[in-house]
This record gives C-alpha cells, structure tokens and sequence, in this order.
C-alpha cells in the first residue's frame, strides 16, 4: 500500500544552497511559509501557540538512503539513521520546530527552520506544551558529544 | 508533484476500533513497533534515547477535511484544522512522542500510542531534549479549556 502526498504551500527561506543541519532560532533573513490559500481558514486560532510543528517534503534529498549515518557534526561516530535527524530517510519527511512569529492570512512568519528555500509543505501541527515538551527526555548519544 | 510514501512496519496496539485522541503513557496492553527486517540496522544507538517521534499513515481516517473542527474532548470549540490535532488532514501523516521502553531486533516496545492496531510506519526520529523539549511554548487555546 502506497499513499500518495500532496504538498498544501511553500517553505520560503534564505537557502538556496544548503541548509543547516537544525532549525536555528536565531538565523537572519526572512524565514516564512505560504499555505495554499484554499487551506487559510485552518489557522484560525493557530496564533494562539508559541510554537509549531512543520512537515515538509525532503525533496533536494538526492544521495541513497543509508542505514547507518555519521552526522555531519560528528566525526567519526556512527549511528543508525533513526537515531539520527538525517534528511536521508526511507520516507523523506522532514519535522521540525519553529516560533510562531506572526500569522497575516495564508502567510505565516517563522524563526529559522532548516529547510531549502521553495520546501513543500506537508503539514503544521500546533506544538503543545502539556504533550509535547518531555522534561525526562535525554539528548541520547549526543549528550556523549557535547 | 507528488510524493509516495512507503510504509517500513507496522505499528502494533490494543486499539482495533477507536484509538484515544493523545497517546497515553500508561495504557495497559502491548504497544510495540514492528520495523520491517530490512532496516533494523537502522536503529543502533536509538536504545540510547528515552522518547521518539513516530510517524504513521493515518490510514483508518474516512472523514472528509474539514477545515474548521471541533476537538471531541472542546464541545463548542470552532478551531482550524492546523491549530488542531485531527486526524482527518489533506496530508494523512500522524506524529506521536512515546517513551522507547525496549528494543530486541526489530521490534521496539513502546508506551501507549495513540494509533490503531496495525497502522503503518513511515518513520522513526529521536526525540532530543536540547532540541525538542521547548519550555517557553504554551498550550495555545487548549490552554482556556483547562
């Protein structure tokens, strides 16, 4: 069974080559995103989080999916991929988490995420802290790494 | 453009009518991803984490989207489709955080899951605390409801 993804807007941001390996918080230029404008009334109420998910479609992935994967910040470790955040997935869907800066229609602005410029949107889910900020979680075998 | 996704296991859980809307860390029953064969290399290290992010396909959903919902636990509460966790969405794509309790091969036991029995899995990320664990985010609107 296969299911197909259609993307629902656009990720805009200032990379047109390479992005980074997170969403940097701080990162300047604009960062935004432009749902379809069909998908607009589906925000309502969405200003009122601090923090969203977002997926997007890992479509400038070119490289084959390798099952254990040296993060690029991490020299001579190897780890397998789904103890990675690797864009090199047998799925490429790429989640990350980013403020909610301001909503004007169909336009959301949005601190830095680690996407191409022109990213196919898949899906913006709210960020809610009661489920979704673990305080018990660890950093795994990063936390090794720092 | 379109994008298939394919699924890489199942998701196994005691839920074959109705799955609760959150995952639930203390279900009773077994919960436990069985990852295709093939890719359990993949998950080395993964053992060293103590919550992931699963992705599945929202395969069960017949509802059609709708972009304004009323979440079944906010009775007259009229939200975007986007501010909301709905299952029905254009893009079928569902995200959980459970905790990784065990891993044996390719099969991890996890805590409860808000997914039906025998749904999909397209993808497993590492929940990392220095990145994902967001203290200044909110409840949003969820937040009046308390």
């Amino acid at each position: 069974m296969e299911t197909k993804l259609k993307p629902i807007g656009v990720i805009r941001t200032p990379y047109t080559n390479k992005p980074p390996h997170q969403p940097e918080p701080d990162a300047e230029g604009e960062f935004y995103i432009e749902l379809n404008p069909e998908f607009a009334e589906g925000l309502h109420k969405l200003e009122s989080y601090t923090y969203v998910y977002v997926l997007f479609h890992l479509d400038r992935t070119t490289r084959p999916v390798k099952l254990l994967v040296t993060p690029p910040w991490a020299a001579g470790v190897q780890v397998g991929l789904f103890a990675s955040r690797s864009p090199h997935r047998p799925n490429p869907i790429g989640l990350s988490i980013v403020r909610l800066k301001d909503i004007d229609g169909n336009r959301l602005d949005i601190t830095g995420i680690d996407a191409m410029d022109r990213t196919p949107l898949l899906d913006i889910k709210p960020y809610v802290r009661s489920l979704d900020c673990k305080n018990d979680a660890n950093d795994g075998w990063r936390h090794e790494r720092r």
